[in-house]
């Protein structure tokens, strides 16, 4: 018998699923504030969905296989192919900026990497129609604004901030042909992995030699908005090509998030899709674990869905977060405690107990009992057990006198509160909110 | 380029989304209140998980492959086995009862059923390691309250029940023969769509002839309590065989909740693991569609999982209640609409903009504003067609001045706020509730 989930895929237990929630909840709630709507999608979708924007390389790293309709079919790995799709599909619906936002489960079977997860859930937030620096800032500060949300601040998060359109003209500038742009990102993007020697020598074999390679490389190492606009001064049209960073930096300082960002050259994104701003958030702590990254990418949905709208957006997965949520309070969240426990003293009190569960239950109160006949202690061992905040205990006394002692589970306190007043003002369960 | 979603699978736009999440809301609030908590699995697992339960018979109706590793998986059609190897694997953890739920999409391959989804989300609600009557009790009041929790009374959604035990011990005290209830099960299970000459010569196939047959359709007709506890007077320990379902109504009706309740023996749920209470809600204008199946399987968790506990659950999937909620309401919910539009009379306005919409989002406000320089006659649009509650304008004059004009765009009345003001008191959101 099969006893195990296959390797990578997790088994998900209520404590687990509570953190996890937890974290979709403050996507959710995010993602309203700023006015963005849930989408969803199929997690089985045509194989060529992939190829036509990864090429036939990244069918090496997908589950595909051949369904019963002859059809080569795979599980996503990611959704922007997808969302291409449904809003090329029905784009004169929807009044533009459209902003969507999803929460799937993407998959990826990648051979070599043995122990890692081969699933993972990933916000996806985007913003399509709308070409402008204030689109840029509004999707990175609802990125920013979920860290807040679940109680990071800058010291411990940090955007890192950059625009391929800078970084493209000072490349450029520098004396990078066109042709050597892909080499040149590539070394810009590891600037803080490895050494500028073995940097010096990938761009030499790339064609870039000394002294444009030490230019390239001092490009990557500049950091902060003043040099970005400093070595822009240089460049042909640089004063134009730099306002959208200048643009989107100046909106977050409005919004009162700019603590938390770093412009930084060396982000280029791996992805050679964008084509303005793009950032990536960083745990500060162990700086080399993304926790999302995004940016703009104007000319995909063109060709991915054969629509032709500008985008901006962000990916954020759950593994990271999860991660440093556990690392910092030390312990996982528990899932919801249960507000009370009702004891049955007898068995002739079990209908009063059914009756009284039922009427807490319909006003949104969290109610366990017994389900079989059990002494007391063993009953307020159970309350004990399931964390529960109130015990109630309904005997043939109480049924008689209409009055039932509530018990404090956490302090041992005890009221007394008559059965008709329980449904009816909320005090005994000790400021819960009304729901 | 291909455009379109697999057969089957559906692209869930944010109107559908909306719906979807609404009614998940509802499952995930009536699972709170009744103490249940969530839990997730794989959406692919080992294919000998399902063949192990349903036989190699089940492989033609699944999504199947092999994976990279030579792995024999597939997409999940359940999520049963799932939860037994997870109980299994951790059953000491928990106290009993355990009472999880989960809402997994399923997947299933029917190459028949042209025009059928091939995916859809299940809520999954099992109470495990109790095996009496108020467990099942429990498991029924859950799915009563999802309805009720959705806007459905008595007179729309019925529940109809019945009792594996006591339908067995009838068919037997008929004449039925062990090895011929499997067939007698299937003729009871067809009283309401076959003819009663078709059923029996149904019967009389499998070796059941008249007038044991005859018994055995008139048994499949017995509606009520008091008639199914009258036919068990006939039958050797018929009381006895009848107090498992005398008790479980009783709680119901203790509950308050019998109004919703059937007695039905033709309910008999097709698959063979049931061992006691089965039970399926069905709209009562169309009953022939069941919202949900379930009952106590108390000897498949050894089966599968190897853990021998008592278990009662349910499964109830998305498509047959969306259909309902749309069919009633005469149209889909509309996703959240935006609580209020900031309008930027200038482009210098635009600063205090940002600065207000990320204050006022930071209590929970959901607001949104023009993302490039654009009339205010043109905001003002947006503003109502994104369905925003309030527009808010904000000039020279109004930065000026500290006040601003709140316009209701459902009336059209306007009231003057100072802007200090709108982030303490959210009189002028109109009763919306503070987050």
């Amino acid at each position: 018998m099969q006893s195990k989930a296959l390797p990578g895929f997790r088994d998900l237990y209520p404590a687990d699923t509570a953190l996890l929630q937890k974290i979709f909840d403050v996507w959710r709630a995010v993602s309203a504030r700023y006015g963005f709507e849930e989408y969803g999608g199929p997690p089985l979708e045509p194989l060529e969905l992939y190829t036509a924007k990864s090429g036939e390389e990244i069918v090496g790293q997908l589950y595909h296989f051949e369904d019963k309709g002859g059809r080569a079919v795979a599980l996503r790995p990611e959704m922007t192919p997808t969302l291409a799709r449904m809003v090329a599909a029905k784009a004169s619906d929807f009044k533009k900026p459209i902003r969507w936002y999803t929460i799937p489960q993407l998959f990826r079977y990648e051979r070599q990497q043995r122990g890692r997860l081969r699933e993972h859930f990933q916000f996806n937030l985007d913003l399509i129609g709308e070409p402008g620096p204030l689109a840029d800032a509004e999707v990175i500060a609802a990125a920013i604004d979920v860290m807040r949300g679940l109680g990071f601040g800058p010291e411990s998060v940090r955007v890192r901030m950059s625009d391929r359109r800078v970084i493209r003209a000072l490349l450029m500038g520098a004396g990078v042909e066109e042709e050597q742009l892909g080499a040149a990102y590539a070394a810009v993007d590891k600037i803080e992995r490895d050494s500028r020697d073995a940097l010096t020598d990938r761009l030499k074999g790339a064609g870039i030699e000394r002294p444009i390679a030490d230019r390239v490389l001092d490009l990557a190492e500049i950091r902060g908005l003043e040099s970005v606009l400093g070595a822009l001064d240089e460049v042909t049209d640089g004063e134009l090509i730099g306002d959208g960073l200048t643009e989107c930096h100046g909106a977050l300082a409005n919004m009162g998030l700019v603590e938390f960002v770093d412009v930084d050259l060396s982000i280029v994104r791996g992805l050679d899709y964008y084509t303005g701003i793009v950032f990536e958030l960083f745990d500060a702590n162990r700086s080399v674990r993304a926790i999302c990254g995004g940016g703009r990418y104007d000319d995909l949905l063109r060709a991915l869905g054969g629509i032709d709208l500008p985008a901006v957006g962000f990916g954020m997965g759950d593994v990271v977060i999860t991660e440093l949520l556990r690392s910092r309070s030390g312990a996982p969240s528990t899932p919801s405690r249960l507000d009370v426990y009702l004891v049955a003293v007898t068995s002739s009190d079990v209908p009063e107990v059914l009756r009284l569960s039922h009427a807490l239950r319909d006003i949104g109160i969290r109610v366990e009992y017994a389900l079989k006949q059990q002494a007391v202690a063993k009953q307020l061992k159970i309350a004990s057990v399931r964390g529960s905040g109130r015990a109630i205990l309904i005997g043939p006394d109480e049924r008689e006198s209409g009055e039932v002692v509530v018990r404090n589970m956490d302090t041992g306190t005890e009221e007394q509160v008559p059965i008709t007043a329980l449904t009816e003002d909320l005090a005994w369960l000790g400021g819960r909110e009304t729901p």
